[in-house]
C-alpha cells in the first residue's frame, strides 16, 4: 500500500500550501521530517526523552550535586553519543520546536526566580551588587584585553583582544540561579547580589559590545551615544520595576472582576513575564532579564483578590468546627500555600520547560573541540582568567558576605559569551582559533560552576 | 547608531550558521521575523495575548456558555481582525512556535480527558460506543455521497461524492471533551461514550480514507488491503491499553527508585502521554487518539509510591493530634488531593496550552468565506445533513442515555474533516468550490456544538 503512504505525504504538502497549515495531515503521514506536523510529533518523543533523562540524572543529588548539573550532563552525553557512532539524538540539536521550548524554559526559569524574590530585598544589597557587578567587568576585561590576550595568544590583532577581553566580561545567571534554587539559596544575600550584579552586568555588556564594535568599525564612539545606551536600559528597568510595582494590584483588580478563577491567576502572572521579556528583548536586553522583572514585580497584593488553592476551601470548613489549637495550624498551612499558590502553578510548567533549556544547553557542547592539546591549554589559562576575573569582584562585596560564593556565582559565561565572540566573528576579528578557545572557556565555567558552588554550600557559611 | 544594529543583524546570521544557533543573539536584535530568535521572543508575546484573551472570553462562562467557545470565538475575531484593516496579528497565523503550541495543546487536553477516565468506564459502554461511532460513520457517508452530495452540487464526479461522504464521517473529538469538561460532565454516560466513538471513529477513518483514495488511483482495493489497516490500528490501540495497564504500575515502582519526588511524577505522567501520541502517529492514527490512550492506562497504582502534594504533608502533622472527627475529615481531604495529584499537576501546563489549540482553531475560520450566498446555501445544507447524520447515531445508543447530547457530541468535524477534504484537493478529486462548502461545514459544526451541548444540559437528564 505504498501509494498511499506517497500519496498522503504529497497531499501533506498541497495542504501547507492551502493557508490552512495547522489543521492538516501529521495524522495519517509517517514520521520524519524536522519541520511541520511530523516535527512536532517527533518533538513529542524529544521532550519526553528529555524529561526522563532530566529527572533520572536528578540522582547526582544523591552525591550532594545540583540536579543542574546532571541536565548538562546528561545533554553533554546526548549531544556527544556520535562520536559513539549513535546519531538518534542528532535531530533534537537542531528541532526548532526543542529550540523554542529551551529559549522559554531559561524565561520561566528566571521569572520563577523574579517571584521568589522582592525588590526590598534586591534594593538593601543594591550597592554591593553594583560593585560586584563593575569589578565582574572591570578586572575580567583588562586582564583578558590587555595581560592574558597578548601572552597567551601572542602576534594577533589588538582588536581581537579587545574581543577577547570583552568575552570575559559577560555575566550568565542561569546556570548560578538555578543551583541557588537546587540547593536553597536562593534568598541568601549572596544569591541576592549575584542576581542583582547579572541584572547590571547585562546592561554593562550592552555598552561594552556597542563600544568594541564601533572602535572596530569606526575607531571609537561618542560618550553620547554610550550614554545614551546606558540611559536606555537603565530608564526601561527602572520604570518597568518601578510602574509594575505601582501598576500591579490594580491590574490584578481589574482582571479578577473579569475572573477570580485560578485560570486567570496563572494567566495573568505567566504573561507578565512573557511580556517583560518581551520588552527586554525590545529594549536590546536579554529576555531573561525582563522575565525576572517582571517576576519581582508580582507579589501577594497582585494577586489578593483571586480564589485561594482549591484544597483551601475544603480546610476553611474543617478550620470552622476543631480546636482552637487545630484551627491556628490549619490557618497556618491555608496561609503559606496562599502566598506561594502563583509559584505553585508556575512549578509544573518550570519542570516541563526549564530541564529542555539545560539539557539543550549540555547537547551543544562538542567534546570534539577538546581534542587539540594546545588549544586546550590556551584554553585552561583563558579559563583560569575568567575564573579569577570573577572571584576578584566577589571580594569587593566587603565583610559580611561569602566572597567565594559570590565570586563563583558570577563565573558561568554561559550564552552572553558566546553572542560576543560570534559577533568577534563577524567583525572578522575573532578568529576561528580563538573562537574555540572562547567556546571551550564558556563551556568549563559552565559546567564547573555547579559543583564548585555545591562545595561552597556545604563547607563555608552562607548569610 | 544604525550601523551597530545593522552589524548585530549581520552577525546573527552568521552566528545561526555556525551550529551553535541556539546561543545566539536574539540578545541585541530588533523583533520582526516569524523564525529564529526574533521570532521566539516575538513569539512570547502572541503567547500573553492567546492567554490573556482567552482567560477574558470566559466571561461567556456567566452566560453558561462553556468556556472553549468563547475562546474559539477569540479566535475568530482575532484572526479576522485584518478585515478591518488591523493587521497586528496576522502573524500569529503563520508562527510556527504558535501551531507547535496548539498541537501540543489539543494532545494535553486528551491526555488529561484520557486520565480522568477509566478503562472500567470506557469497556462498560463499549459496544454502545461501537454502535454509535458505526452509525455515526455510515449515516453521512450514504446521505453524503449518493443524497446530498449529487442534490446540491449536481454534475460533479462520482468520486468527488465519495469525497464528500468521508469527510462528513469523520468525529473530532476536541471540542466536544472540552465542553463535558467544562461543564463537568466528563464522567457522564453519555461523555464516554462520546469519547470511545470517537476513538473507534478514528481507527473506520483510517480505512475510508484508505478506501475511497484507492477507488480514486487504482479504481477499488482489497479486502486484505482494508482488514491489515483495520487490525494494525486495533492491533496497537489494544495492546498498547492492556500491555500499558499491566506494565505502568511496575514502571511507576521503576522510576519511583530513581526518584520520589513530584518532578519525575510528573515528568513520568506527561512522557506517558507524549509517547503515547506519538506511538498513535507512528500507526497512522491521530496522536490525540493516543495522548487519550496514555491517559488511561494511568492510574492511583502507578504512582503510589510517589510523593503525595506538599500540603499533604502538613496535614499529616495536623491529623495525629486531633479530635477523631477533624482527623477524618482531615484524612479525607489528603485521599482526596492525593487521588487527582497528577491531575493538578497537569492542569497549569494545559491552561498555558490548551487555549492556545482553540483560539489558534478559531484563527483559521475566514470569515470571507462566508460571502457568497450561493456558496453559503449549500454549505448550510451540508451542514444539516452533517448534523443530523451524527444525530442518527445517538438514537443507535438505545434506552437509558440522552441521545441528543450523543448525537451532538459527534458532530463537530474539526481538523479531522479538513485532512480529508484536503486530501481529495491533491487528489485533484474535491474542485475548490467544494473544498470552500466543506471548510464552511467544519466551521460551523465545530462553533455550533459548545452552544447546543451547554444548552443540552441545562435542559435535558444527562445521566
Amino acid at each position: 500500500m505504498s501509494f498511499i503512504g506517497k500519496l498522503f505525504k504529497q497531499s501533506t504538502t498541497v495542504a501547507m500550501m492551502g493557508g490552512l497549515v495547522f489543521m492538516v495531515p501529521y495524522w495519517w503521514v509517517e514520521a520524519g521530517g524536522s519541520v511541520g506536523h511530523d516535527g512536532m510529533v517527533l518533538t513529542f518523543l524529544w521532550i519526553a526523552l528529555i524529561l526522563i533523562f532530566a529527572k533520572m540524572s536528578g540522582l547526582i543529588e544523591r552525591l550532594g550535586q545540583p540536579s543542574v548539573l546532571g541536565e548538562l550532563m546528561v545533554g553533554v552525553l546526548l549531544g556527544n553519543l556520535a562520536l559513539l557512532g549513535v546519531n538518534v539524538f542528532e535531530p533534537i540539536k537542531t528541532d526548532i520546536y526543542i529550540m523554542f521550548m529551551a529559549e522559554l524554559g531559561v524565561v520561566i526559569l528566571l521569572f520563577q526566580i523574579g517571584l521568589e524574590s522582592n525588590v526590598k530585598e534586591m534594593t538593601r544589597v543594591g550597592l554591593t551588587a553594583f560593585l560586584v557587578a563593575i569589578a565582574g567587568v572591570v578586572v575580567p576585561f583588562l586582564l583578558g584585553a590587555y595581560l592574558i590576550g597578548p601572552f597567551l595568544l601572542p602576534g594577533l590583532d589588538t582588536n581581537t583582544y579587545l574581543f577577547l577581553g570583552a568575552t570575559l566580561t559577560a555575566t550568565s545567571v542561569g546556570v548560578t540561579a538555578r543551583v541557588f534554587k537546587d540547593m536553597g539559596f536562593l534568598h541568601s544575600k549572596e544569591s541576592q547580589i549575584v542576581l542583582g550584579a547579572a541584572v547590571i552586568d547585562d546592561i554593562l555588556g550592552l555598552i561594552i559590545l556597542a563600544v568594541v564594535t564601533a572602535i572596530v568599525l569606526v575607531g571609537g564612539i561618542t560618550l553620547t551615544e554610550v550614554t545614551f545606551i546606558f540611559f536606555k536600559a537603565v530608564f526601561f528597568l527602572g520604570s518597568a520595576i518601578i510602574l509594575g510595582k505601582i501598576l500591579a494590584p490594580y491590574i490584578g483588580n481589574v482582571f479578577s472582576f473579569i475572573s477570580r478563577g485560578v485560570g486567570m491567576k496563572f494567566a495573568l502572572a505567566f504573561s507578565v513575564g512573557l511580556v517583560f521579556a518581551y520588552l527586554a528583548h525590545l529594549m536590546g536586553m536579554a529576555p531573561i532579564i525582563g522575565a525576572f522583572a517582571g517576576g519581582l514585580i508580582l507579589d501577594d497584593v497582585t494577586f489578593k483578590r483571586f480564589r485561594k488553592p482549591e484544597f483551601c476551601d475544603e480546610l476553611e470548613d474543617i478550620k470552622n468546627h476543631t480546636s482552637q489549637k487545630t484551627k491556628i495550624e490549619v490557618e497556618k498551612v491555608i496561609d503559606h500555600y496562599e502566598h506561594k499558590h502563583v509559584e505553585d502553578l508556575l512549578q509544573p510548567v518550570g519542570q516541563l520547560f526549564v530541564p529542555v533549556f539545560f539539557v539543550f544547553t549540555g547537547m551543544s557542547v562538542d567534546l570534539t573541540t577538546f581534542a587539540d592539546t594546545a588549544i586546550i591549554l590556551t584554553a585552561i589559562g583563558l579559563t583560569l582568567v575568567a575564573i579569577f576575573g570573577k572571584l576578584v569582584s566577589g571580594f569587593v562585596a566587603g565583610k559580611g558576605y561569602n566572597k567565594w560564593v559570590i565570586g563563583f556565582g558570577m563565573v558561568p559565561r554561559g550564552e552572553v559569551g558566546l553572542i560576543f565572540a560570534t559577533i568577534g566573528l563577524g567583525l572578522g576579528v575573532v578568529t576561528d582559533g580563538v573562537f574555540s578557545v572562547i567556546i571551550m572557556m564558556v563551556i568549563i565555567t559552565t559546567l564547573v560552576t555547579p559543583p564548585v558552588l555545591a562545595f561552597l554550600f556545604r563547607h563555608s557559611k552562607v548569610s
